[in-house]
C-alpha cells in the first residue's frame, strides 16, 4: 500500500496541520480500528469519545476542533468527511482490470470500442453497440445491439445492459444490474392479458451509480430515464417510462412504478414504493417503506402507508400505542354521561354503541 | 423500420378508417411526442387534451370517437389500447438472435435440442436438458440436469433454469431470474438450524412472463407452481411449494412465502408480501405494500399490513391524521362530565386516565 | 433413485420401528402425495387427518404416536421433521457437479485451488484468491482478486464474489447473489453527492447459506461480517459495516441498512427492514415488513412501521378497524354533553371541534 506523510495529505485538501507533517500514513481506518500509521476523521459530535481514545496517527478535524494535548497529528479542514473521501482513494486505488479484450469476449464486428476499454472474460458486446474509451466491463456483461456507453464508466460483473440503452459517462453499475427489460406492460385481450411490446428506451445521465441486482425497465414507447449524479442502492426497481430527476438518492429495494416522475435532488430510504403515474416534487424526503399513492409537493418529507407528512405519520405511530385505553376511556365516558342522563333520559342515548374498545 | 399504410393497419385490427387510409406510417408514438408518420392511441378521458394537440399522423381511437376536424387519419376500433398493443410489434419486430448454437455454448451430450433454436454466447445446457423448437436463450443462461423448456420460450441474459425445473410454451423470462433454486427450509437441530435437503419440482405453465432478477424456489418435496399466462413483474420472491393459479399479475418486489395458494385471476401490487401456508381466493386484488397474514376470500379487495379490506383500510388511514386530535377531544369531555359531576360525584371517577393526547 | 428398507432408515436416525422393517423404500414426499414406496412424516397435529388418510409405505412420527390398525411401518423418532430432514438427502443426493476446471474456465495463475474442487464453465477466479478443497462453483461465477472461499462450499451459477471477501467453510450461495459490492456511501460535495470510496471487506462464517440474487456490500473501511449458521433467504440487502450474529433467520426481500448490528439469533419475516447504524438485541423476532427505527432489545418481538412490541402493534391494528365508529361516539358525547351543559355552560364549549369522523 502506498504511504504518504501528513503534510502530502494535507496539501491535497487544504488542511491546517498540527503536530508532525512528516508523519508517514500507509492507511485509513475509523477511530476506533486505527493504528499509528492510519489516517481516520471525525466528523460527528457522537464521536468525541472515540476521537479522544483513538490511536490513530492522524485525524482529520472540523476547523474548529481543540488539538490541545492530542497525541495525533490534526488535519484542520472545512469537511473532514469529505476530504477524507478524497483521501481514501489515494490508499486503495480501485481494482484496475487488465486492459484490452479478453479472448473468450465476443465483440460483433459491428460494435465499436474506445481505447483503453477493458472487456473481461465471457462479455458480450452486440451488432451496433458502442463503449467509450476507458470504461471497463466485468466478466459475463452483455452490451445488447445498439446500446452505447459513455466514457470511462466502470460496469461489474454479469451486467445486463440491454438494447439501445444510452449510458452516460463516468456511470457506475454494479453486479447483476438490468437495464432495459421489458416492463410490465399488458393489456387485458380475448386471452387473457395480452403483451404491450415495450419499445422505448433508457437513459441513463452522466455519473449515475446504480447498484447490484437493480432493475431498469425500457420505456413502453418513450425512454426511461435517470438523471445526472443519481444514485441507486442494491435491489431497486425502476418501471417503464419513469423519469427519475438529477441528484436524487435512491436506497435499496425501492420500487418506483411506471410513467412516476421524480423530481430532481429527492431522497428515498430503504423499501420504499411509488404507485405508478405519480409526480414526486423535487427535493421530497421519503422515509423508509412509506408508500406514495398520490402526487407529492416539492421539498414534503413524507411517511406511511398511504404516505403522509413525516411529521403527522410520526406522531400518530405515538398515538396508536395508546388507542386501546382510548377506546376504554371512550366507553367510560359514556357510562357516566348516562349514568347522569338517566337521572332526565334525552332522545338519541339509546342509539349509541356499547363497544369498550376490548379486542 | 416497415413502413405501412393506415389501410393496412386497420385491416389487422379490424378498424374503421376515417381520413386518408394510404397516409403512410413508419412508427408508433404516444400522443404527446408522435410526428405525422406515427401512429399513436387514445384511451383514457384524461387524454383528451392530447388527442386534440397532437400531431400523429393516425390515432386509435374508440367507436364513439368523434373524428369532426381532426387533422389524422382515425382507426375506430373496439379496444384502442389492444389495437395498438398488437400494431405496436410490426413497427419494432423482437430482436432476434443469431439462430444456433453459438461455438462459445456447452451443450452436454445427453441434452436434446430442438430445431430453430437459438444459444447464446456461454450458454450452458446440462446432461438430460430438452429445449423445444424456436425457443431462444440468451447469453450466459445455464439450463440444469434434467430440466424442460418448451417452444419458442425467450429467455434472456443470464438466467438460471435450475435442475429438473420445467418451463411450458412461449414462457418468457427476463436476464437475471432465478427459478428452481432451493428454498428456505430449515429444521432446528442440535447444532442449530439444519437444512432440509430441497428436492421438489419448479412448473411454469404456457405463456408466464418472469421479470428480472426474479427468485422462485423449486418444492422442498412437491412442486412449486405457476400457473399459465401468469406475469411476474421483476424482484419478485416466490418461495418453495407455493401456487400461483392462471392469469395472476404480480408486480415487483412482492414476497410469497412458502406453501401459500395464489387462485387465479389475482392481482398483487408493488412489494405486498404473503406468509406462508395461506390460501388467497380467486381474482383477490392486493394493494401494494400490503401484508398478508391469513386467508383471503375470493374476490377480495385488500390494503395495510396486518392485510384488511382496502376500504376500511383507507378509511381507518383518513381517520388517523385526526387520531391525536380526537385524544384531545377525549380529555375535554373527561374534564367536562369532571365538571358536572363535582356537583354530584359517583364512583369509578378518579380511576379515568388523564392522557390528553400529547405525544 | 436409490433404495432402503425400513430398518436401514431407523437404524440412521435411532427410529423404534412398528411394522414390517424389511420393507423397501425409493423415495420421499408429503402425506398427500405419497405411495407404498415412499417415506413420509407426520410433524405436526394439523397433519393428523393426512396421516390416517395417506398411502404412503412408512412415516416417521413422535415416540408417542398411537399406531394401532395404521397400514404403514411406524418410524417413532423424537423429531420426526429432523429424522426426515436427514433421510431426504439419502434418496436425493445433491447433483454433483464434473470435477476439476472446465476448459472454459479462467484461473488466473496467482490463485491458489484446493484438490477435489470444480469449477464450471466461464468461471473466472481472479490473482491472489484461493478456493478450500471440494469447493464447487457453478457456471459463470466470478472469484475476485485476494478472495478467499473455505472448503465444501457451494457456489451456484453466476455469483459474484469480489476482491478480497472471505468466506468461511460449507458456505452455500444460490444464483445471482452479489457479495463485496461497495455499499451506498455518499458525501456531500460541492459537485452534489461525492462518492466514499468503499474498501473495506466482507467476512462470511462457516455453514452460513445466502439466497439467490441477495447483495452484501463490503464494508466503507472496516468489514461487513455475517456470523457462523446464519441464513439468508433470497433477495435480502446487507448494507456496508452491517454485522449479523451467529443463527439468525433472514426471510426474502429483508433490507438491513448500513452500520446496523444484529445479535445471535435473530429472526426476520420477509420485506422487514432495519435504519442505520441500529442495535438490534440477540434473539430478536421481527415480523414481516417491520421497519425498524430504533434499538431493539434482546428477545423483543416486533411488528409495525414504526417497530412497536408484536402484541401491542396487533392490538393497535384491531382496533384501528373501529376507529371511524370512536369518531362518531365521541361526536356523539360532546352532543350529549353539551346538551346538559345549555342547562348551564361552562368555558371551554364553544372552542371544542366538531369533528365527527366523515372521512
Amino acid at each position: 500500500m502506498p504511504t504518504f506523510t501528513v503534510a502530502d495529505l494535507a496539501h491535497r485538501v487544504g488542511a491546517d496541520v498540527l503536530g508532525d507533517p512528516d508523519r508517514p500514513l500507509s492507511g485509513v481506518a475509523s477511530l476506533e480500528v486505527a493504528g499509528p500509521e492510519d489516517l481516520s476523521f471525525f466528523a460527528r459530535e457522537a464521536l468525541r469519545a472515540a476521537v479522544h481514545g483513538t490511536r490513530a496517527g492522524a485525524v482529520l478535524t472540523p476547523r474548529s476542533f481543540d488539538a490541545s494535548g492530542v497525541p495525533f497529528s490534526v488535519l484542520r479542514v472545512d469537511d473532514p468527511q469529505l476530504s477524507f473521501a478524497r483521501i481514501v482513494g489515494l490508499f486503495h486505488p480501485e481494482p484496475e482490470p487488465p486492459p484490452g479484450i479478453h479472448p473468450s469476449a465476443r465483440v460483433d464486428e459491428g460494435a465499436r470500442i474506445g481505447a483503453n476499454v477493458s472487456l473481461g472474460p465471457a462479455v458480450v458486446v452486440e451488432d451496433g453497440a458502442r463503449i467509450g474509451r476507458g470504461t471497463w466491463l466485468g466478466p459475463g456483461t452483455l452490451v445488447g445491439r445498439g446500446a452505447r456507453i459513455g466514457v470511462d464508466c466502470r460496469l461489474g460483473h454479469a451486467v445486463s445492459i440491454l438494447h439501445r440503452v444510452e449510458i452516460g459517462d463516468r456511470v457506475r453499475v454494479h453486479a447483476g444490474a438490468r437495464i432495459g427489460t421489458d416492463g410490465f406492460g399488458y393489456v387485458e385481450g380475448p386471452e387473457g392479458a395480452h403483451k404491450v411490446p415495450q419499445v422505448g428506451g433508457c437513459v441513463i445521465g452522466d455519473d449515475v451509480e446504480i447498484g447490484a441486482n437493480c432493475t431498469i425497465d425500457r420505456g413502453a414507447l418513450d425512454d426511461t430515464w435517470i438523471g445526472e449524479r443519481t444514485k441507486l442502492d442494491n435491489l431497486v426497481h425502476v418501471g417503464h417510462n419513469v423519469r427519475i430527476g438529477s441528484d436524487c438518492l435512491v436506497a435499496a429495494h425501492v420500487g418506483i412504478a411506471g410513467s412516476s416522475e421524480i423530481g430532481a435532488g429527492t431522497q428515498f430510504g430503504g423499501q420504499a414504493g411509488v404507485a405508478g403515474h405519480l409526480t414526486i416534487g423535487a427535493g421530497a424526503r421519503i422515509a423508509g417503506q412509506t408508500g406514495v399513492i398520490q402526487d407529492v409537493a416539492p421539498g414534503a418529507e413524507l411517511g406511511g402507508t398511504p404516505a403522509r407528512p413525516r411529521r403527522s405519520w410520526l406522531k400518530e405511530a405515538a398515538h396508536l400505542g395508546r388507542l386501546p385505553n382510548l377506546f376504554r376511556r371512550v366507553a367510560r365516558l359514556e357510562r357516566r354521561v348516562k349514568a347522569r342522563e338517566s337521572e332526565r333520559p334525552t332522545r338519541r342515548e339509546a342509539a349509541d354503541a356499547s363497544d369498550d374498545g376490548t379486542a
